[in-house]
């Protein structure tokens, strides 16, 4: 697929899903790295940080873009020949798609070592990385149980109970504003994560830092599961991560809200949990206090403040 | 209407909602009261007794019943005469129905002093009384806004934006998980109540506790509007509030459970909240801290431990 | 003295001071209780009320004033004679003034209790029954150390360590933003109070939460002493208290202000400390924890809420 | 028993026991009221008072002591002659002895409401008030659990792990400092209590205040069992209950101790829980908020600040 | 200038403000650079080291001058010959100047990011970078209005409110001891830092710390806005910032003071404003939560534990 | 020794102590690499892995052993030849040897400056480090003052205060749960560690995580005193330090215990305090916030997460 094919399949959301859009990015630079037929090394940097903006202006809101591209084409001035830098760019490309495919199995690895036989869990939402470590510790033949959560107005919890009924995991399903109610009897959450900030602030889906909020005031652990690409470099510039509002039609149907002029609907789709109330977060690069975000960035990630300016 | 009607009209739910109840049991014992053809006021008494128990047990967990009934038989042995008996019987059936009616207003008048020109409110579920408060401040013509919460499973917000709308309150209509996300720009939380225990703690419907520990973290006033008879004097003796849970139904079609065998729906229909997250109740008879429910049990609702025993 | 001649005194504040007008108020009502020739318990109850108006007119923000009158005129329907109705507003006249006079005594007395041989304190602004209680501990020969804020922006901290040099007592002087910073050396913080609140919020010189919150995280003792006349009752009907806003030119000379057009100055003579902070409240009827301020109001002070509708 | 004989066996602690010392005091009372042959009234008073005090300053400490004397000759200038103010003491005395026997009965019935089938609950030192709530709850047949503390340095929790081993309750034996280790396990703490202050604070056997800490950081119900007679009157006067510190051989053989002369060991018998730390306190007059001390002193105890001036 | 003047300038105060004084000193280190004529690369850097000595002694606890010190001569000894050497003491000169020079700049162009249209915030002192923060978002045309207290006892406010006002933004004047009143209408607050430990505890203007402790009670963000040259590397080693006292006449009139033997005025300049209370340090380097002052500290400021030694 | 006898020597505890198993284990490796007489470096590095394997499965749980090998033989496929890389191997074990015998002082030397003339300091349990640093600083003429807990149920309390009484500190000596009560006269409070997790939290002996409790609660500084040997590698891979239970007869002795066949003695030797309730962990390395050590484990204990798998 040509660069041009795969921002435009990226912009028009025929390629969704924070993994999927980074892989399909660091392919679409691998191709077009093979394909560039120049001897300079200056020009080639110049050309593959032309098509790396390309990709990333197709969803300037996606924190796992730039991520990606940045392991790809960082530092290319280092090499003397085009060869080289070619070299680079494809095993780096290679590298990358194979460490965010592993991500999750990795994370899951790490994450199910927390749970204990008898440990009753809490998740919200569905996430791929934070089911994984239930499901893991299911599998390594742990006694647990779950608390999940309906996670209005999508209900993707739907999808989280067919999973653990799946498996076989007894499970609880609740309202979302029953948390509090039921957190007690609960060892340990377990949510993914949309993006994090530089100061270990978690952006997810909303209602999750309610839950954070209900497990830090009864003592109970809060684990966040979530690839190193989900973590937001610009918040280092202090780019704010923007909470997108979402179709009022989710929450309240356009007809009922028609007859009501002085209602206006809130909808939106994420919140931001505070470094305070999140125990660790589980990277495939192992598990890490939320305030060492700033490190993720900077040392997994490769990003230096000077690059962006 | 006959006593053993009344009694039936109760527990099959012809009569329901707590004030309704109250009313027609103290109406029930005034007619039992006139129809009593007794000349020993010890007789009298003790036929009035065993009418009180009848109307009791036809709801146990109601709390506004105890109370209601209560009001209208406590104390009988100070009266030397059937004649005096009776007439207090009736004196009191007539105050309470009264004071009943008019507590909802009074509530409002009360708890409107609280709100100021340009107070953001924010309110959960549809109590009568946390509505009036808001509903009486626009009335008096402050300019408010509301935000109020979608109340899964069984969607009673639907019916709080419809009677804010009526009154022409701009409302901000949301999930309950976001909650969290919007309090800071609120000023003030006003929600009603289903029973408050004697140490202030107040039962109300699910999720109220996770609004309040936000109002809580945000330094956001939490405001209870509650009439006097939801107090219950039975948690004085150390009697718990049964939290009932409702059809699972309520939560995920019963088809779909059906095919989930490893899950199971909890659909607790209240929660608890603790006095330390309420700054004031609202009573007819004033505000007070929740610190102060025994003494609204024992002063106002005439309940001594004797009586129980 | 004539009752509209006092009324007069305190309109224009020749008459000042919480405890003053108090006084003042009560010794006008006993004087036109004597005047009064009429000889219908009835209108002697009128004439009653309506003096108590004229005088609680005068200045409707001073919670001292509908206080000290409720107390002699309270229930005089109790009484079937106008003899017996003005001996018992002579009486509780003669008692309110007497047990006023004394009640800052009462205060110091209890107070001093709670201080121990070697403590440090902390005192805010300049209240007599705060200040009571150290100087009455120094004068037990407790050796004692004193920390006063300056209080900006009037400074009454000035007169506070003039009284306690004049006393002998060690005292550190330092600007109000400092009080954190030494907050861990302290044992216990005594501050007065303007009015409470009948949730046990006590209103007092701007600063006073700050310090209370700080000495809240710290694990200091937070202690507010106050005569029950500084209760304020209406607020158990949902009034506020309102925090009045002073001269501007107290913080910032006018001719500055005038060359600073966005500049506005905010200058709140007071502000809430919630009842969270407080330990307890030292009243001239025994030391009370702050929730039970609405006992106060209507076993001490005599309130019910019927009274005033 | 002579009056004075009863006063030198408390003295001398051959009486001994919160309750005892209580039940004996209001014996000899009873037994001094017999046997006073007065016409007049204000001599019968006068001399009841002398023996009162008498009584009450054979162990100032002693909480219950002022409290059972207090229950019986208040307010005797009530009666006209010395019959009626004898045969009141007597009725009191008798009174006070069988509420006294009972009130441990009582508080085991309400407190044991608390306790649900499959509670874990945690006990500290050896509270007879506390193990009935537990004792109770089993009886009744609830499947529960228990946490027990060693209670150094004199090991009071042997006591309680025999108990409830005798009951067959299944028991979990700590040292005092694992609390916070185990207490995400624990549904509801149970403690008794030495003393009760005006403002709520509890002062039981050292190391109750660090459980009750731990308990509010995890969410976990914290409860006090006392009897009304254990809430100190004084407290509203200011007094501070005094924490006794006892040998230190209990914690530091003498002979050890000898060798090190810069080492002195601080053995303080009890510490004070603040009332924010408290759920409930399980008292025989019912279940109420710590914040409601100063009603039971007043209200139940009988107690008025005028008395002690 | 001669390295001696510019120590000399440095010790009397003629160069003065962190950012001048550590480019007064990183020139000097150039100049001497320049000027030095050997040929041993060992020589060299005796010598560079020696006159470090000399400039970092001038003002033993000013942060920054050791840190621009150590930015110009680390690591000298990686270098072979005494060019490369040189060489890289221009350059490193320059480039600290550089930094240096635009470090407010980036912060502000980093911080504005964080204030949105229609924010509220506040800020205490007169930090450049702090207020160069806010000018920005107000340069970009975002609608702010701030709150600035008065800072006794200096005044600096009063500097703010007139660059604020200058500037035509909206400003409130407070004195220092309303910030808690007026924080739930704040949305952030930005403030400055003379020094920053390694746990990332803040040296700042008195009041800063009760500021912080509001704003975190009401959930309302703070920012630190802070060059990197102000983190203190020597707290890694356990040595604490001196928090200077100034002189009493600050606070209380020479005159004044005489007359009062028994106040002694405290009148230290900073306090310590806790990490916790932080959400985030705004640095040219990027933001960064408050933990991390330690890789700045390590990572930019390039300290090793060794070299001190 | 040989490898196989320091093995076995560790193994069966003849060689006990953090520092001292590891020392050992450095050591033998160092032993065994000059003993290997090979050609082929790949050959060397396997026999080193090997030798590191033997070593560590000695003792699974101590976490000095894997990062004393781990510090040794990292990286060994770095060297081109046998005799670059044993001869990397010997210096680094001289060098591990030389900084973990060297630890200790510089920790005391580093915490002491924490410590000011007239404190009052608290530690737990028979730390090295932490009374190291309390010596230090009374060795430097501080004059301090400490309270040491006794430490059930072990008793190491009496060796620490043996140690300070020798040093002529003044001691004072309580009970384990007496801390809350004293800890308001606590400046400071300093413990060792048996184990520091990713993210910060301290695993030290039963009864730390209580105390650190209390000190926040009190505003009171906590520090932990740890060699950087002391942090888990393995809990970056989501590892748990394992608490272990120690023998029931150390808290209740053997024949008691059989008498009460439903009581269990539970006997955890540790707990975990959160990094939450820690101000500072002072290492050999330097003072740091306990979020980083992540930092400590990669930057200075060398481990990287792909090592591991």
């Amino acid at each position: 697929m040509l660069l041009s094919e795969t921002a435009e399949s990226i912009k028009n959301m025929e390629i969704r899903g924070a993994g999927r859009i980074a892989r399909a990015a660091v392919e679409a630079l691998a191709d077009y790295a093979r394909s560039l037929d120049v001897s300079d090394p200056a020009v080639f940097r110049q050309e593959m940080k032309k098509a790396a903006g390309i990709l990333i202006e197709t969803r300037p809101t996606a924190v796992s873009l730039p991520n990606a591209v940045r392991s790809v084409i960082r530092a290319l001035d280092e090499f003397e020949s085009v060869e080289a830098a070619k070299k680079a760019v494809l095993s780096r490309a290679a590298e990358f798609i194979q460490r965010s495919e592993h991500a999750v199995e990795r994370i899951a690895e790490i994450g199910a070592r927390h749970i204990s036989d008898g440990d009753i869990l809490l998740t919200h939402c569905n996430s791929e990385a934070a089911l994984g470590c239930i499901l893991e510790a299911h599998r390594q033949g742990k006694d647990i149980e779950v608390y999940a959560t309906e996670v209005r107005p999508r209900g993707q919890g739907l999808i989280t109970i067919r999973t653990l009924n799946e498996a076989g995991i007894p499970t609880n399903y609740i309202v979302d504003s029953a948390v509090r109610h039921f957190i007690n009897e609960v060892d340990m959450v377990f949510v993914g994560a949309d993006a994090i900030a530089v100061n270990g602030a978690v952006v997810n889906k909303i209602g999750t830092a309610q839950i954070a909020l209900a497990a830090h005031e009864a003592r109970t652990n809060f684990i966040v599961a979530a690839e190193t690409y989900k973590f937001a470099p610009r918040t280092i510039l202090g780019e704010l991560i923007e909470i997108e509002e979402r179709d009022p039609a989710e929450v309240l149907p356009r007809e009922v809200a028609e007859e009501l002029p002085y209602v206006r609907v809130r909808n939106p789709a994420f919140d931001v949990t505070p470094a305070d109330y999140i125990d660790l977060i589980v990277t495939e690069q192992g598990a890490i206090p939320p305030e060492l975000a700033f490190t993720v960035i900077r040392d997994y990630l490769g990003w230096t403040i000077e690059e962006w300016r």
